[in-house]
C-alpha cells in the first residue's frame, strides 16, 4: 500500500482487490485486468460459483470469500467495492482502516451520516475515496458540460432526465437509491453545484415499502431545475435528457450508439424592445440541429484510469467522496420527501453550495 | 333555438355559429360545416381579416364582429366558442342567457367559481354544455380505455405523460392551464373519476410570471398516480403517454402516424409462494409487442358530431360541462400548488370521486 | 391568351383552367387559386360528383366536363392537366393547338414519340410546356443540388432511392410509370443531365402484365449510378434517398417532417502515399452529423408560381418539356430492359447528354 | 479425430482447433471454449501479437503459428478456419487430408471448382464439413422461416434486403464475397432451394477492380425474387431485410436489439369476381402490427453447438458443404453478372434446384 501521490519503487503496477462479483464487479476487474498501470491480484465474493466463474476467466487471479485477506495483504493498494449497498459503509470503513485506497459503487453509502465518516477518514489518512460515479466519466456527459462552459447553450433553464426500464429490481434498496445517483451526479457535475431544495413523488407498486417509481425536482441555484424520472416499471429502455438553454436546447440519449447527442439550434429570448401597447414579441429560433462525434471509448475504462491515476500522482478525482456524499444526501432527502407525499425539502445550505 | 333533445321540424339542420376565428375556429367551422347533420351560419371574430379568410372559405357564411348578432338571431341552435380563455366564460353565460347550446374550448373557463355557474346555469335551463376535450375523441385514446375496461392491462399502477415542444406561448395562460387540460381530460377519461391530490413543479424562463414548464403529479382512486410534463420550452414535439398496469404495458404516441398504441405482453408480479428462506420472487413477463390499427377519423369531427346529437337527442357529452368543470378544480389546484413550491393539495372530495 | 413573355394588360391575374379533378387536380386547383398572381376558372372532369365537389369549395369556379370549354375561352391563358396518362397526349396536343400554355402532370406521356411531338408543337408556337415534376421543387432537394454544386459532397459516387409503400395501385400504368419518374426527375436535376444506360428489374405479383415491384440501374456521366427501387408492395411507406459522395454522405427522407435531410461528414479516400511494401491504406473519416433546417414551403405552390412566371415573363421552366421527355425516355427504355428480364440499354446519346 | 457420428470413449470434449485469430477467430474461440461439449486446444495465426492476446485470455490454450500442428495432433477432432478466403480452400483441404472435421467461415471458397473438391473430399471421407453461414442460426432468421412454413405470409412474392456501412473494407474480396454471402444463405435456406437466375450491378469507387457497391437480382421458382443491396459507402449501418407475401409482410432489422421483427397484417389480393364493367378491384387489408418476442441466443453459439452435434451424432449440418457450395455458385455468377455489366445469368439447374 502506498500513501496517495507517492510514486512506487521501479515499475510495479497498482495492485487492486476486488469484493463483490456480482454484476459490476466483474466490469471493474476487466478494466483493472487490462489497465497498463493496474494489476488485479484478488476477486472477493460470498459465493462460490461467483469466485470459480472469475478464476475461469482470469487464471491468475486469487479468489477468497474473505474480504479481510485483501486487506491484511500488504501487496494490495486499493480496494473496489461493488456489493450491495448496506455492506458499503462497512466495507469501506475496513478498508480506510487497514490503508488501502477505496473504489465505492454508487451509491457511497446508504446514509448521509455514513458517508460523512466515510470522507473524514479518508481526508485524516491521505487515502484516496472515489465513488463509482461511471456517468462523469462518459464522453457524453463530458460533451455536454463542455457545450455550457464553452455558453454555446446560453443560460441554462432545466433539464428532465427519465431513466426507466422493465425489471432489474432491488431486493435491499428502492428505485431511487438504485437509479436516482446516475442523474444526480450528472446534474451536480454539469452545474458544478449541489441542488438546493428536492421533492419527490414515488409509489411502490410491486413490493411493499420499495418505491419502484419515482419523479424527483431538484432545485439548483441559479433558477436551474432538474426533473427525474426513475422507474422498474415501464415498457422501454429509456435513457434520455433534455437540457433547455436559452440559446440552444440539446438531447442526450444514453441509448444510443450513433447519435447520443443532439444538439437543437432552437432558443426562444424576449425581444428587449417592444411597442408598449403592442403585442409582448417572443422571437424564437429555429436551426440546424447537430449530432456531434462522441469518442466512444468504455466510460468505466476512463473511470478505472483516473481512480489509478489519483492514487499514483495525487490528482483529486473527479467523483470524489465528497461528491458521492453530495449524491446520498439528495437521495437521503428525496427518500424523506417521498414519505411526506411530495413536500419540497431543503438541503442544508451549508453542506450543500459550491464545490 | 331548440330545447335539448327536442326534435325539430322538417329535416332543417341544427345551426352553428362559432366564435372566434383564430387558431381553432376555423378547425370547429370546417366540422360543422361538413357534418350532414348541421351547418355554420355565423364565424364572429374581432379582426376584420380573419372574417375575411373565413368568408373567402365558405362564402355562404355571416360574418360579424359582434357576437350578439349570433345570440340575437334566432335560428342559431347553438355557439361553439374558441376564443382566449378568458373571454369563455362572459361569452359562454351570454350564449346560455341567450338559450344557447354551447361547446367551449378547453379549458372550460379559468375559474372553478366561473365554470361552476355556467354548469349551474345549463342544468337550469336544458341546455346542452359541451367542452371541447378533444382527446376524449381520439380513437387511440378509446382503445386505451378498452383495453382497460376489458382488463387487458390488469390492475391499472400509474400513467406518465409528456406534452412538449417549442413556442406557441400563449399570452395570457400558463403553459398548465394550456396544455394539461388534454392529459387531464384524457386521464379523467380513463379511470372515470377525478384525482384526490395534485402536486406541481412549474417555472418560468421566458416571461415572468407565466409558467412555461411544469411537471405535475395527480393522485387518483385506487393508488392510480398521473405523471404529466407540459413544456413549451423543448427541443422536440413529443406527445407520449406510457400506461403501466399488472399484466401489460402501453404507449400511445399521438405524434405517430401509424402506431400510435403500442401494447407490450410484459408485466411483473410478485410469486404467490416462495420458500420464506428463499430469495423474494418476482416473475417478470416479456412477450410480444403489438401496434393495434387505431381507426383514423379526425376527433374533432366525431366531436362535433356528438356534440349535435347531444343537442338533437337529449345524449349526455362525453365531456360535458362537469367533466370541463373537473379539469378546471385540478388545474386550479395544480397552479396554486406551483406557488407553493410544489406542495401536494387536495381537491375536494365531495367535488371528486367517482362521476 | 397571351404569347409566352408578353405583359398583361393592366393587372389581370393569369387564368387558369384544370382538368382533372381526382387526386392531383385539386391540389393544383387550391394552389393557382390562392396565389396572387393567377386565378383558376375552370375545372373539368367527367364524374358530376368530383365537379360539384370543386364547386362547393370553390364557389366563384366554372364547372365543365367539356374539356374544349376551356380551350374555347379566350380568357384562359393556360391549362393544367392531372388526368390519367394514356390521356396527357391528347389534351396536351388540343391545349397547344388552341394556343394555351400548359401543364402536364408527370410522366409527360405515355410514349417518346408523343413527347417529342409536344417539345416541338409548343417550341414552335411560343408556349410554355411544363412537366409537373413536383420534386425539383422540393426544397430538400435543392438543399441536396446546393451542397453538390458547392462541393461539400465531394465526387458524386453513387445514389439509391427508396420508393415504396402499399397500394394506390394504378389502372393504366404500372409502377415504373407511376413512381420512378419522381426519382428520375430528382437525379437529372441533380446531376444536370440524362442517364447513359438504365437496366431494370421488375415483376407483377397482382395484376398480370402490370409490373407492381421494380428495381432500376440508371448509369450517367462521370461513373455516377442511381439506383432506384419502386414498388406498390411494401408494408411501409419509405421515401428515402442516399447520396454518396467522397468527402460526405447524405440521406434525405422526404417521410420525415423535421428532419428531411441529414449531412453525414464521412468518407473514405486512398491515401495519396504509402510505403509500396506496406499495407493499402485507406482513410475513414467520421464525424459530425448535420440536420439543416429546410424551408418547408409546399413544392407545389413553388412550382405553380413558377409556372405563371413562367408564362408573363419568358423564364425558362426548372420542368419543362425537354425535362419531361427526359423522364419518358429513361422510363420507357427501362420498361423494356424489364420486358428482357433486366437487360443493361443504351439511351440514345444524341437525345441524351448535358442539357 | 473420430469418425462422424462415432461416440467418444469416456466425457472427452470434442477437441477444437481455431485457425485465424483477426476478427471472426476470437468469437470462434469464446463459442467453442464456453461450450460443454466442446473444448478448443490450439490457436493458430501468423500474427505473434494476435496469439499472445489469445493466449492471455485462455491461459490453457496452445498457440501456433504451424497450422499443421493442429493437423498432426491426433487429440484434434475439427480445425474453425477464420482466415482470408483465398485461403479457405488450401486450408480446409489439408485439414480433411489429416482427418479434421471442418468449419470454414462464409464463403467457403473463392471458386466453386474448389468447394466443390471439399464437398466431395469431406463425403468420401465420412467428415463433417461445415459452413459458417452464421445468420442461418439466427433466431429471427428461423422465426421467419416459421411464418413462412406456416403458411402465415401466403404466397411469398419477393424479399428486398440491404446490408450496407461505412468501411470494413476487405483486402482480397469485393463487396460482393464479403457482404452477399449472408443475404443468400439467408434466401436460401428461407426458400429451400438455390436461385435460378443471377444479374448484378456493382460499382468500385474507392480501389480499382475491387466493387464497394452492388445491387444483385436473385431469381428463384415459383416466381420469387429476392434483391439483395450492398455497401461498404454509406453513412449509415442497415440490415434490413423485408418478405412481401400475399397475405402478411414483414420486416427484419438486425440491428434492433428488442424490434427485429416485425409482421405487417397487410396484404393485397385480387377480388375472384367482379363485374365485367365494373372497375379492376383490389382488396387491401390494413391490419395490426406484431412484433414478437425473439429468443435472443447469440447465434454462433447455436452455430457451434450444432457443429459439435453434427460431428458427435452424425447430424447433416443446417449450414452443410454443399450449402457453402451454393453461395459460392451464386456469388461466382453474381461476380460475372457484375462484369457484363448487370446481364442476367442462368445457374446451371443442375447444381441448383431443391437442396
Amino acid at each position: 500500500m502506498t500513501e496517495k501521490g507517492t510514486p512506487k519503487h521501479g515499475d510495479r503496477r497498482t495492485t487492486i482487490g476486488v469484493i463483490g462479483c456480482g454484476y459490476w464487479g466483474p466490469n471493474l476487474t476487466r478494466n483493472f485486468y487490462q489497465l497498463p498501470t493496474s494489476r488485479v491480484k484478488y476477486c472477493c465474493d460470498l459465493e462460490q460459483e461467483r469466485l470459480k466463474h472469475m478464476k475461469a476467466l482470469y487464471p491468475n487471479l486469487e479468489i477468497t470469500s474473505r474480504y479481510q485477506d485483501l486487506i491484511e495483504d500488504s501487496e494490495v493498494d486499493a480496494i473496489a467495492i461493488a456489493t450491495p449497498v448496506s455492506t458499503h459503509y462497512p466495507l469501506a470503513k475496513a478498508c480506510l482502516e487497514g490503508g488501502k485506497h477505496v473504489l465505492v459503487e454508487k451509491p457511497l453509502t446508504g446514509k448521509v451520516s455514513e458517508a460523512e465518516e466515510l470522507v473524514d477518514m479518508a481526508d485524516k489518512r491521505g487515502l484516496v475515496l472515489f465513488t463509482g460515479h461511471t456517468f462523469v466519466y462518459n464522453a457524453a456527459v463530458q460533451k455536454m458540460k463542455d457545450l455550457i462552459e464553452a455558453k454555446e447553450i446560453g443560460e441554462t433553464y432545466y433539464v428532465s432526465s427519465v431513466r426507466v426500464n422493465l425489471g432489474l429490481f432491488q431486493e435491499d434498496i428502492n428505485v431511487i437509491w438504485d437509479l436516482a445517483p446516475h442523474d444526480i451526479s450528472i446534474m451536480n457535475f454539469l452545474f458544478g453545484c449541489d441542488p438546493i431544495t428536492v421533492c419527490t413523488y414515488a409509489k411502490s407498486y410491486i413490493r411493499e415499502g420499495i418505491e419502484d417509481v419515482a419523479f424527483l425536482v431538484l432545485q439548483y441555484p441559479n433558477n436551474i431545475i432538474a426533473h427525474i424520472h426513475v422507474s422498474w416499471l415501464d415498457p422501454c429502455k429509456i435513457r434520455r435528457t433534455t437540457l433547455v438553454g436559452s440559446k440552444k436546447m440539446l438531447v442526450y440519449d444514453d441509448t444510443s450508439t450513433l447519435e447520443k447527442i443532439r444538439v437543437y439550434d432552437k432558443g426562444v429570448s424576449i425581444q428587449p424592445h417592444y411597442d408598449t401597447f403592442g403585442e409582448f414579441q417572443l422571437a424564437y429560433r429555429f436551426g440546424d440541429i447537430i449530432v456531434p462525434k462522441i469518442n466512444d471509448v468504455e466510460p468505466l475504462k476512463y473511470e478505472c484510469g483516473h481512480f489509478v491515476d489519483c492514487i499514483e500522482n495525487g490528482t483529486v478525482p473527479r467523483s470524489d467522496g465528497r461528491a458521492g456524499l453530495s449524491v446520498v444526501k439528495v437521495v437521503e432527502r428525496a427518500c424523506e420527501s417521498a414519505k411526506l407525499g411530495g413536500a419540497p425539502l431543503l438541503l442544508e445550505r451549508d453542506e450543500g453550495g459550491k464545490r
